[in-house]
């Protein structure tokens, strides 16, 4: 594994920059989804709507500073940039700033797969740290990909890695499937 | 379950606040643990260090808003009210934000287990969400346990729980214990 | 932590042994739950037909060499003594015939926790590893207690100690509670 | 997804039970690894020689009916039939032989990885149950995979799938890489 990155790792990484940048000028205020809306929108028009600027960006995203830049049906990818205001006491990312965006792509992964009338809430999310983070490693992506969709009960796993590909943490989720209200 | 606090549950919450409160006032500057000193203290000294003012507090917990209230060996507890700032975007705190005080409890109660010379480094980290959380269920305490102290690993347990003892999370962890430089 | 047991663990270790001969007497030939029988009565109950005789020993339990010695209302314990036919190629027990003690524990656990017509899952389980085992470990129990019990959700934790207390493997599991048909 | 297996299914079907014979036939007898033989083999050249006869197939592997059927480096495959003697009170498969094949598969996939006189032991285990199996449901396959190799820690990742491609179960292990004594 390069620990330099070459031109091509150079390039994504502009790429990635360029996107995040694209899309915050495109971003409605920070904000949650209506509660009505989920009834009548799939998930993954929800998410199209934060992409797109209709609906708004949540309060967590601007707080650890990362967003959403893709999603599409049973997948979806987080990206964000690690900061020394997500650093723990021994100076490196807090494992809890990873875990935010691991569990945030995993949670919309799952979300992606659910027509209109159905949400979900996640049960457990287990998350494996095996490379150190500091202010210089970013930006980074977390994808997540639905492994299994079931009617009750759905998993996904999720992988944090850099425009070189290299693997910082990844983890799996368990998530449950729910009934909405109708809408009215 | 009773839903509505009952006095005791009120008083239980008012110590807690102020035990916030009193720990604050003594703070030091947000920042990391210098170096070269986990060579020379041990996990417990260094979080009475923190407690006490003479170290600084870690970043991530000023950007979350949580602190730490408690430290013995081998256990820690840190305290948070969640916040509008802590939002998903469905209206319920993130998992993120959960995580982030578990994964606090649980490697600070490792930690405090380790002599000077020794530190950790967090393998893994397995979270179980049971009951949601809005910014009127705070504040909410991480007790964070170990359950086993070997040479080379270490697991721990964690639960959030409310002044009435309502368990909203739980986890466990898997730790790597670590030789440090020795000091200079 | 001492290795040679002492006097009291050698009791124990009588009482376990002496508990696991006297309910073999009793047991039941192996085989399944009749299919109607959890709908007309609780987790706990069909326990204690297992532990009484009237119903049938799993046949896992054969197989593995392990069974049932205590259930009550949130807490399930299993009993067994590892073999050479549990052993891996390394030359230790491997960590399926672990993980088959905890996962009953826990599973029973959760189970005793239900009343009749409901029925559960398990969605998942997470097994920590912490001490190695030999033919000459045992006997050991698997502890299982329900951490949560919720409607459509439960989890619990397991540990596997032997008669001194000393620690082998934990786990935590999630399970989905199911509505079982009506009994016709 | 069809609940009727097709012709290519069957075929796939076929295949694995008659790579499974064919190994069988030239499966060495029941035994653990001679302990010296880590240090001077790599961990894939010792799975070769269970493969190829040359060295005993563990005794898990004959309790609960199951074999290695492939191993590459970073990769390593199990395959088993569930029986009438796996099964749990309830009428299906118990767990914990799900567990047994996916600890081996994942725990094999990392030692594949490994150079002589290196082991490792598994830290923990974490198994997601998606759909239920019976004595009707085999043969099976327990694919591991490494996803993170490093010098003191592993992380792999585990499916158990039938020849039509249905997943049932799916885990993640973190293993913990061991200097193992030089040979004499």
């Amino acid at each position: 594994m390069k620990n330099v990155p070459d031109a091509a790792h150079d390039l994504v990484r502009a790429q990635w920059l360029e996107r995040e940048a694209a899309l915050r000028q495109g971003f409605a205020a920070n904000g949650v989804i209506p509660a009505d809306l989920p009834a009548r929108r799939t998930g993954l028009e929800l998410m199209q709507g934060i992409l797109g600027g209709e609906l708004p960006v949540p309060p967590i995203a601007r707080t650890l500073d990362f967003i959403l830049v893709e999603a599409e049906r049973g997948r979806a990818v987080f990206q964000g940039t690690p900061k020394f205001d997500h650093y723990n006491p021994s100076g490196s990312v807090h494992g809890g700033w990873i875990a935010t965006l691991l569990d945030s792509c995993v949670g919309c992964a799952v979300h992606t797969a659910l027509p209109a009338g159905k949400g979900y809430t996640t049960l457990e999310l287990k998350v494996n740290y095996v490379r150190g983070l500091t202010q210089d490693s970013g930006p980074l992506r977390a994808e997540g990909k639905v492994i299994h969709a079931g009617g009750r009960v759905a998993t996904a796993e999720g992988r944090l890695v850099d425009p070189a590909g290299r693997l910082y943490a990844h983890c799996t989720t368990t998530c449950l499937i729910l009934d909405l209200a109708p809408p009215r």
